[in-house]
């Protein structure tokens, strides 16, 4: 884990400042049912690829994991552009998959507001407020969830549609899955968010 | 059904790919509590009416329902256009309520993005891609959702502001009601998505 | 309350409509487990600020706690404006956070549509609309909301970033939190939305 974050620990649980490696304290998870130890769960749709709602979805991400809570995000239509590489400029096998790549650049470290985005100029001003804040980056707290054990899956008809491939996507990220498998885990989960 | 679909096979589960006459067998849903056999439901609000979220609802509500869920999709605002009959050009009775249907055209055949829309360049090239990668259409995700036991609940509110009535809608559409009954689905579904 | 409705019981649950300070009677509550009597909960994450999401958050809000269910609002990024008090005009110490304020008026009764905004044509179409057909307005449902005991909750670090101070917010509003709480709330919640 590579993040700088400033100061963190006014926004984020304490456990997610220290022993990332330490695994949760069983004894900190709350016991439901007699007997039985049940872990509450979280699983994020993450639809829109908007600089405000990957923020969203990768606070809520690493601030429940860090919490001892299940994380799992599914990453589909516009959600998956911030998982692809940073070095990557353009995805997609034909112009069509092209274009959509050129006009929504992808990769988490070059996401649009979806309002006041004014050619960038309110990314940068968010970016700027975030550091006065010490608010970390979405690609920060991407890295954070992902440390803390946080699946992030993407959708198959979503790479297929984009033409994104798997080894264009930033690494650790789990193989692709269709709806299905998706609405097993949110059938199972305490709570859903779609994004 | 009239729907025709390419390779469907590849994204959804194969319960949805034949035999949707046929009831979903009892003991393929998971029983919860001891003697007692609980399905899991979904219920969906679908208040966007954009193309790509009107394709995630339509997706995950046929796949839920194929898996064996109880689904119920709440349609309110926007959302409430994709459920107009294909041959109804507007709707409205009077000039604000008609003059919205212009600007937002009625049907699940003419959807525009939320982003990159490029008036209706967007859409097609979607189109294009979902047809190259054999992903249904909404409308015919929704047929299929409808052959499968989805509800598709009306939002009463909506239709007087919009001026939309029950018999512009498609047909199997149920009666409109108020968000209370809306709400008393979703304080006992398994997963619940704002859309 | 000082709301005023047209007519509200057409939409609206009939308790919402009278008796606003009675409690809600205990036996109205579902038992779900012997012996215990367990009401349901709803969390709505407010976060994108739009007149239509804003409406649908506090219709659901208030239709929800009318039928005696728990419900919280944890208001963040764009969804915090409309808890500016409508008397400022603008809010935040540093020129980027003063001109997000000015780009997107704070305050309930200056919200735009996410799309047909059309310099603010659209969301007077809206109210127009409304008010023909007795819905009341987000601030009006806000009001009653919290006179039936729906806690409004803002994002810390959305205050921070984007410079509204707690004295700048509506009466009744508490004291915000991290993203930690709010998913505590979430995890017990038998209803999560993302609006």
């Amino acid at each position: 884990m590579t993040a700088t974050i400033t100061k963190p620990d006014q926004y984020l649980p304490t456990e997610l400042m220290g022993g990332l490696d330490d695994p949760i304290p069983s004894d900190e998870l709350d016991p439901e049912t007699e007997g039985e130890v049940k872990t509450k769960s979280l699983v994020i749709v993450a639809e829109s690829g908007d600089l405000e709602r990957t923020w969203a979805t990768t606070i809520l991400a690493s601030s429940a994991a860090a919490s001892g809570m299940q994380v799992s995000i599914f990453f589909t239509f516009w959600g998956l552009f911030p998982l692809v590489r940073p070095e990557i400029r353009m995805t997609g096998k034909n112009w069509m998959q092209k274009m959509l790549s050129v006009m929504n650049r992808p990769g988490i470290g070059h996401l649009k507001l979806s309002k006041l985005n004014f050619a960038g100029m309110g990314p940068w001003m968010m970016h700027r407020l975030a550091k006065q804040h010490g608010v970390a980056k979405p690609g920060e707290l991407l890295e954070m969830a992902q440390a803390l054990g946080v699946r992030l899956i993407p959708c198959q008809m979503s790479m297929d549609m984009m033409g994104v491939s798997a080894d264009q996507l930033i690494d650790g990220v789990e193989s692709a899955v269709g709806a299905a498998t998706a609405l097993e885990l949110m059938a199972e989960a305490d709570a859903t968010l779609f994004i």
